[in-house]
């Protein structure tokens, strides 16, 4: 397996003068998820825990519903890139069969795009009523516990985590990759190997949050979601609709409470 | 078409208290790229510039070679996302069936991965010793000079930016994103319906230079990119060996020089 950081040598300019400097850049390459010997996507990642990034894609695109439908798993390293491999058991086999025949009218050959734009965004599980509550600090404190968790982050400045919170014990588990939804598929898959439940706690994140991350946190079972930056508005109603709390722009001194905040525990005092 | 930009309200909390608070976030909506009625790629997008958009994607997936072959180009706005419908010349829209035939087998039902990982990284143009000498101080200041051209992200601090810059005249032109992939194709698309020479200038980020980033400089025949965050050891591979020249974690005081220095001015002084 290559390694997931490489050093380089750059030419460091500054102020008018230019000197020799190494840097470490995170690793990227194409790791194709295979399911018995048929190639379902390629997405470019950074080779680590890529056994993982399997279990979590197969769960977080509904391609399994429990990890135990993964009969086998094996991650084989090419010239050009990564495999994981997968066998399903029978009835997931046929599930992904039946949903190839139906991906490959709208999307290769379908007369509009109309199909694929519903293809695009969908149905998701609900979360009303479930997931844990969280003190405002916890909250706020997130994303700076996930700081500790970062060792690519630290060496590269350049990979995106995704940790997961739970109350009174701060982040359990993190990890990293060049694309933040590897880093939640990564974590995810994690999570499920080691029999942590995504109820319990909070995903944390240091991106943006876009319609996929609220996708996969929903799909993984997990009811609120605490990051950096910014939602985007469709990812916003996104969670308003599937009873995810939203929390962004969490930065040490406070946050944005965006969609159900029923999850914050009301011991702060309300201002006009 | 909706609007690029939506206001949320939200829960701010900070230091105990909590307020209303109103936060413009960016909208993302799913946009399919057709092709004589047929579907090939959905990305989520912010709904701005599309007809810019599309025009970049088919130009750096190597769907059409030149802007013309795209015979008509129609957005049309449905209740789940945007359709970029374009017609293309015969020529090239044979080439696209002859494509897609081809990616059916390895991508839907190959024996394997290793076709589709070929695939993820493609052959690129060729760009040594084309492309302008950029002085230390452009480079240095090209990031500062591109956020004077994100009103988007002036309003909503979460979305990406792409710019060109001339030596001589700083940025001339931006487009912005929610995706730093789709940025940057905006930029491409419009910098060719306005006849802008990549080859002139440099691709100025606000993000890391992953793969694609790489990928779509050279098919626009651009020799320079320039970003305020890191490159991936990959993306550093293609543009050393596509001969473009890299500069990273470009922030107002300096810059690191990855690739092909030779198009640096050589007005600094070396130091030890």
């Amino acid at each position: 397996m290559p390694a997931p950081v490489h050093a380089a040598t750059a030419t460091h300019v500054r102020a008018g003068r230019r000197g020799r400097v190494t840097r470490a850049l995170p690793e990227e390459l194409p790791v194709a998820m295979v399911y018995g010997g048929s190639t379902q996507a390629v997405m470019m990642a950074t080779p680590s825990d890529l056994e993982d990034f399997a279990v979590g894609f197969s769960l977080t695109e509904g391609i399994v519903t429990h990890a135990s439908q993964i009969e086998r798993l094996e991650v084989m390293t090419h010239p050009k890139g990564v495999e994981a491999q997968m066998w399903l058991g029978e009835d997931r086999a046929e599930a992904l069969s039946a949903r190839r025949r139906f991906m490959a009218g709208p999307v290769g050959c379908g007369l509009c795009g109309i199909d694929s734009l519903d293809e695009a965004v969908r149905a998701l599980p609900d979360l009303h009523g479930v997931g844990p509550v969280l003190d405002a600090a916890q909250i706020a404190g997130a994303t700076e516990d996930l700081r500790g968790w970062q060792p690519l982050h630290d060496q590269t400045r350049a990979v995106h985590a995704a940790g997961f919170l739970v109350p009174g014990r701060g982040i359990v588990l993190a990890r990293e990759d060049v694309g933040r939804h590897n880093a939640l598929d990564k974590l995810i898959g994690a999570m499920v190997r080691q029999g942590l439940d995504a109820g319990q706690g909070a995903f944390v994140l240091t991106s943006r949050v876009s319609v996929e991350m609220v996708q996969k946190c929903a799909m993984a079972g997990g009811a609120v979601l605490i990051a950096v930056s910014a939602p985007t508005a469709h990812a916003l109603r996104l969670a308003e609709g599937s009873g995810i709390t939203l929390a962004a722009f969490a930065r040490g001194e406070g946050f944005d409470l965006f969609s159900h905040p029923e999850r914050l525990r009301a011991e702060v005092s309300d201002v006009a």
